[in-house]
């Protein structure tokens, strides 16, 4: 099975904590590693936890709070200044690259590598990247400003054929790719052996969808429907339902509520408000409507759809 | 005596290691905390080591290379979470200003206090601030951008006269001024009883001086004569002297030599370079030329003029 792991470097809401940074993930699908936001300090977490930044070329920004961003200059000035050479890819609000320019100008620097900009248009199941392995689309979140989620998928894997089962029946080359797009065989004398009993099981392509921030809307489900893991940001406990919608922020029972009706396969909560210095609270609170939920901790890997 | 007390929050050059974060200092002089840059995660390291960033009213910004400023957006922020409303001064390049406000402005942020803004003239001994017990002034460093360093000096103090001298001398109130200001004191019948037997001794004004990021350059010796500590930069080893001339940096033993001529009363070194992961062959490299000289470590605190 490839690789699907997600690493929490930054886990709080806008304001730091000693113990907790702001927001920032690694993901890796099949050895892409994806950066989901870069909060400020993101470079160094991903040096604490022994995490090669050269190995990231893709970098998906949700929106233009300070806490989901401040860390990208520092990040990109030193993949310059340890070597980079290679491209990297940002999935951003348009508004950022004005936001890096006017850094690189009075700062009289140049990166001796590409930044390639590719502007979120906010529209539900927008396809921003693609390759034989992997595909995103964006979600459009409820936030105070723009702010657009993601959806990681998998893409359905070819299916194998045993060596033994190609012997058997005396399979030719194209036998072969028609069994393996799903394809049944027809044996000479009409005999149809079914295509689950030719092939190796092929495991259903698994997804992780990252959300935050956002306040509690049911009108994304359809975009999250069955998803393996679910990051939902959950700022608050429930009791400040008011301050979360007002800030346009979520609650963990929130959380949790959206995991059930997306019928996903997990859940993981994060964005928390400084105020909890326990985050137990928060993770009860979302397991009263959705048992399986974890909580985001930085430094913690999690294998997607285990 | 009054406070003088500088603590170190960052003492890493461009690149930050797991271990040490890009320049920022925490000085204070008589209870005005003044932040000397603000490198990525200055506002966690304020954390980290338990002090109060809403006492500091006055920030110093020496240059716009990244690892010098870019922890400034993110402290702002907090500051304003957290619930600030008095002003901050900032003392800095005047292109900062438009990094921040096209961050606030993309953010569809405000902050609920004024930022007042000191841009740097470039000027040699230029008086930036001034209180009754504090001056500041600039120094003008040699950088591959424009860039100063700042000289943070106490004011002499009013000498103190003893209860017995005023009662043994009958002295008025107008004799009292005077001697404080420095005048012997001339008895009715002619005889001088000079300043120095009717007060108590005054300790001299101490004074500190940061330089980082510079060249060596002996043309600011002369406004950093007698300081009580000097910070200088020393980035590399000397046999990396070529590396330092070709991007403006200071090698160790170039910082001993600058403490010498300068005949300063203590040097800390700082702004290493991410390649050396043990300091000590920094601080020996230093001390053959300047005995008297400490490393900038993290969360150490050193008092000036002790």
């Amino acid at each position: 099975m490839q690789n699907f792991e997600l690493t929490i470097l930054g886990c709080s809401s806008a304001t730091p904590t000693s113990k907790r940074n702001p927001t920032a993930q690694l993901l890796n699908i099949a050895e892409r590693f994806f950066l989901i936001d870069c909060g400020e300090a993101t470079q160094i977490q991903l040096r604490k936890f022994k995490l090669k930044f050269q190995r990231i070329n893709h970098i998906f920004i949700s929106h233009l709070h300070g806490d989901h961003y401040l860390g990208l200059l520092g990040l990109l000035s030193s993949m310059h200044l340890l070597g980079r050479t290679v491209e990297i890819h940002l999935y951003c609000p348009a508004e950022l690259q004005e936001i890096i320019e006017v850094q690189f100008k009075h700062s009289q620097s140049y990166i001796n590598y590409q930044i390639i900009y590719h502007p979120h248009q906010y529209l539900h199941n927008d396809l921003i990247f693609e390759d034989e392995r992997v595909e995103v689309r964006t979600i459009v979140l409820n936030h105070r400003i723009p702010c657009c989620g993601f959806v990681f998928k998998e893409k359905p894997l070819m299916a194998n054929i045993s060596k033994e089962i190609i012997h058997q029946y005396g399979l030719s080359i194209d036998q072969i790719l028609a069994i393996k797009k799903g394809a049944d065989l027809v044996s000479d004398t009409g005999t149809v052996i079914p295509n689950a009993q030719l092939v190796v099981s092929m495991q259903a392509p698994r997804s992780y969808v990252y959300c935050s921030d956002t306040s509690y809307d049911e009108r994304i489900i359809e975009y999250i429907k069955g998803a393996n893991l679910l990051y939902h940001e959950a700022t608050f406990l429930d009791e400040m339902s008011a301050r979360a919608k007002e800030t346009y922020h979520t609650t963990a029972l929130q959380a949790g509520t959206m995991a059930k009706k997306a019928g996903v396969q997990q859940l993981m909560i994060g964005h928390y408000s400084a105020r909890y210095k326990d985050l137990q609270p928060l993770l009860d609170e979302a397991r009263s409507v959705f048992d399986n939920t974890i909580l985001a901790i930085e430094g913690e890997s999690t294998v997607v759809g285990h």
